[in-house]
């Protein structure tokens, strides 16, 4: 009875949203044909005819010859008193009286300035084009969020435009055509796509709008991720998305050339593959033709048979995949993994020194590259100014160090963490609060994890002593920022026995379908020492702006409930 | 009965491999049982016995203080004369009389230099080390393949050797360890591995070696794409593979830089989505959680969106898949996609402009930049050197001038070729032959295809007139490369009732899961005119340089057949 009531009430809801669905298609149906109508009602009569309107292939828009398309980000005093054509969003209309109507025009994500368009008398020296009551009335009209290309005139307003981002200039506009119409109900509009996401627990089952919370801030209702995600043209025209998506932009970027200019090749691992290299658990299996094939966790074997087929030192950029149930804000399904590997000379601190090195430059380079697009975040998501540590002055402590420090200066509940068992969530947390009060920074190394912590792969540090359980330290590390794992690394096994001795000190039978072929690779040839270190690149750029989910970070989350779009 | 005999035959195969395999591994263990009891071996009172080994973490190589670590690519008349440290595969070694041995190091893919080993009395000013003769006769056994690390007074050689890319420098070795011996038995040499493939056809039914043939080439056995596959470390150590990776790295660096140059933001599309949107055929679908998931077949639809939400310019560059069971050198499951999307402001030619200007600038830089590696492809693999546009010269047929271009300069079977009707591939062949004859060219764009020949979202010409069958042409292009179609591109439908109606006109139910989605895009927000194309990374690397296959320019080919390594 019970079920078959959610059932019934699940199909309902459906079928509710379903109609809905229709209701809102005929309506867009019905202003589309309204517009085509409007335009079509054009006064024929109107001087200013040709200068506003519909935009379409068989009519299309026409401007001055001498009118130039700028971009708003480059707008300066060049252009002061000039005519110009800008293409945006046309973000809110409104017309003040017959004869006069302003815009608030949209350009690269948060570039905004201030338009008007007044009716002038036939042509005057001061107003060389007309502009009509009609197209005042046409202007004040176009729908928020349609795309729009307008001539205008630049000038200085009579005092600065607070509300825009070019608050300097204003546009005096004599054409406009809508190259994009948008409907006049929008799913979600941008003044709520830019407010904080209130629920992040995307249930498809949810009704839209359910759980959306009234605001507090000038009457602005926020939207939860699922109306975001529902709506996500307009999820990602919100300034904030912009700002944190240019951000994630240049941390790649950043990440990129970074390691070019140190001799690193891009290589790219497969996605799809033969055997589930991680003993087969959160992996997605797939029917491959006669076969089954598995979605890689990570690019771990393909960046050491890089290593073992000459390259010296490797990076990718890639999509992993994790069949894992967590619906946290922390867990995606898909993400993209930032991995290097590379050659060791003489020491495996090469390859901390090479990740705290790329690391801190993209968030140093990020500070002051990205200052207006970090502000726009955080005037959305409220956080803290990074701490990073001055050059020289980098923080690395010992796993041993770390849980010395937690024990004597965490928090009671930790006074009895080991140097030989892992990190819980909240230890890590834990220790990050006492390391930003004692070290001023936020960013920090915690290397020679013990090996019951490592997956089978970490070298053993060759001079660790074995603890009274027989853990020893391992040449691996993570990297922390804000207290949570932004980093996993270390030394690799190269010598076949040794790495065959831990696969099965692990429990772990070397003869299963993918390790057997990873030993291989070491046996077949020689491989020159070597290690590395995996990013997750969603993880770095969320926890970076101290946002409260990944999924923000991400230009499509994929999580176990939801996979469009 | 004649299944049976196949499934027998196959699994006496299968057993004949698996025990050869475990031969092989019972050698290998017993080969370094001998290596590191050759190691404790070592006469004790050899003067030299701190010179060469074995290296292991807890025996590290001891180098003389004032040894440089160096690069045989940066080597120069700086480094004559003095002592360096050089890390680097031992690719021969061959001990010449009990005083001397010859060796010959590689480094970074083909970077090649003689190194010499000489019995010396106790220390003399001329040679100030210590090499032994046991030393002599230890180094000129180390097994082809090793990764070692000398130390060496770099010096110029009696006379240039021709064999080594670094030819006026050799290497007096003074000091050499192994950090990484190969086995005795390598599965492929290098040398077979640098020969070229002999046979594509990856049956994994083959035993190993079968379809070899014998060399043409100084004795020097060629091997299959499977021996090749199996041997993976081997085969990218061959000198050709690290040059076509090497191509394929600055390819990729070449499209983002310029397009970043030209405001092109980068984004990252989904592997994982909830609906097959091109129609549901070649799709792999996979459980997913308590649904279905597919593997994006192009990031089409999520370019799209991106412009949707406000993005002026975007690129991705990620892996597309296919579920194709096409076992062709054209053919992969997997490879990389190079895709851009862009708001068109006047005219569809912006991105036709666009893709051929990102094309050109990356094949004139190729060809610039990597003439040596070229060079070393060619080597291997011959190849006329690609014809290229002068600028100002691009050729740009019309899908209808292509045609007549074909009908009466192409072969006589083609005489009959419709306007209509999309190109076969001898058509395409057979054009590509004539366009190089005409205009001297191997890179030229098609322009304006059929309707017929493109799916529903491509721009039907508004100018267009219908043939006597009612079939227009679209503002839609190819690219071609030595006759090859390498990129598929033009403006897209932003209009969702023109949309729709497309949608009609090609058969497919718009209310179908990928459809209805892609559609509603365009219903919820106005969205500007854009364009776009996208280009296989692999095919560009393979027929710039004209390779065979598809297969040889991918770093891990995925194919009906294959999915390991």
């Amino acid at each position: 009875m019970e079920e078959s009531a959610t059932i019934s009430k699940k199909a309902a809801k459906k079928a509710e949203a379903k109609a809905k669905k229709e209701a809102l298609k005929e309506q867009r149906a019905a202003e589309r044909l309204a517009a085509s109508v409007g335009a079509v009602k054009l006064d024929h009569d109107d001087p200013a005819k040709d200068r506003y309107g519909r935009a379409t292939p068989t009519s299309p828009p026409v401007f001055s010859s001498d009118a130039q398309e700028v971009n708003l980000r480059s707008l300066g005093e060049e252009h002061d008193g000039k005519t110009v054509i800008l293409r945006a969003w046309l973000q809110n209309s409104r017309a003040q009286s017959a004869k006069m109507a302003f815009v608030e025009l949209r350009e690269e994500g948060s570039w905004t300035i201030q338009g008007i368009v007044v009716a002038t008398a036939e042509t005057s020296p001061e107003a060389p084009h007309v502009v009509s009551r009609p197209m005042v009335k046409w202007v004040g009209g176009i729908t928020p969020e349609s795309f729009v290309v307008v001539e205008a005139k630049v000038q200085r307003p009579v005092e600065p435009v607070k509300s825009c981002r070019v608050s300097m200039f204003e546009l005096l506009v004599t054409r406009c055509f809508t190259l994009a119409p948008a409907p006049a109900l929008l799913g979600m509009t941008l003044a709520t796509a830019n407010r904080p996401i209130v629920d992040f627990n995307d249930e498809e089952t949810n009704a839209p709008g359910e759980g959306e919370k009234d605001a507090d801030d000038g009457g602005v209702p926020a939207a939860t991720m699922l109306t975001h995600l529902d709506n996500i043209a307009m999820h990602k025209r919100a300034p904030v998305q912009q700002a944190i998506a240019d951000i994630r932009v240049e941390m790649k970027h950043l990440f990129r050339s970074y390691l070019r200019d140190r001799g690193f090749k891009e290589f790219e691992p497969p996605c799809l593959i033969g055997a589930a290299s991680e003993g087969g658990s959160n992996v997605f299996r797939l029917p491959y033709f006669t076969k089954e094939a598995f979605l890689a966790q990570s690019p771990q074997f393909y960046k050491q048979i890089e290593i073992a087929g000459g390259r010296k030192r490797v990076f990718s950029i890639g999509p992993v995949f994790r069949a894992e149930n967590s619906n946290t804000p922390r867990h995606m399904t898909e993400f993209t993994g930032l991995d290097l590997e590379m050659e060791i000379r003489n020491d495996y601190n090469e390859v901390l020194l090479m990740l705290e090195g790329v690391l801190l430059h993209m968030f140093r380079q990020i500070q002051e590259r990205c200052a207006a697009e970090i502000e726009v975040v955080r005037s959305v998501y409220p956080s803290e100014e990074i701490l990073l540590p001055e050059p020289g002055k980098e923080v690395r402590l010992s796993f041993a160090e770390a849980q010395q420090l937690l024990r004597e200066e965490g928090p009671a509940e930790f006074r009895n963490v080991r140097d030989d068992e892992d990190m819980s969530t909240p230890q890590e947390k834990a220790l990050g609060a006492v390391v930003r009060e004692k070290f001023n920074t936020d960013f920090y190394v915690i290397d020679k994890f013990p090996d019951t912590a490592r997956p089978f792969y970490a070298k053993v540090d060759p001079a660790s002593k074995p603890s009274s359980e027989g853990v020893r330290a391992t040449n691996a590390f993570d990297f922390f920022l804000r207290g949570q794992e932004i980093l996993s690394g270390g030394q690799r096994i190269n010598d076949p026995d040794e790495l065959e001795e831990r696969i099965r000190a692990k429990g772990i039978d070397p003869a299963s379908p993918g390790i057997e072929g990873y030993v291989d690779i070491f046996r077949q040839v020689g491989v020159p020492p070597h290690g590395g270190g995996g990013i997750g690149l969603d993880r770095i750029v969320a926890w970076f702006l101290g946002l409260p989910s990944v999924h923000l970070a991400a230009y499509y989350p994929r999580t176990p409930k939801r996979l469009s779009p």
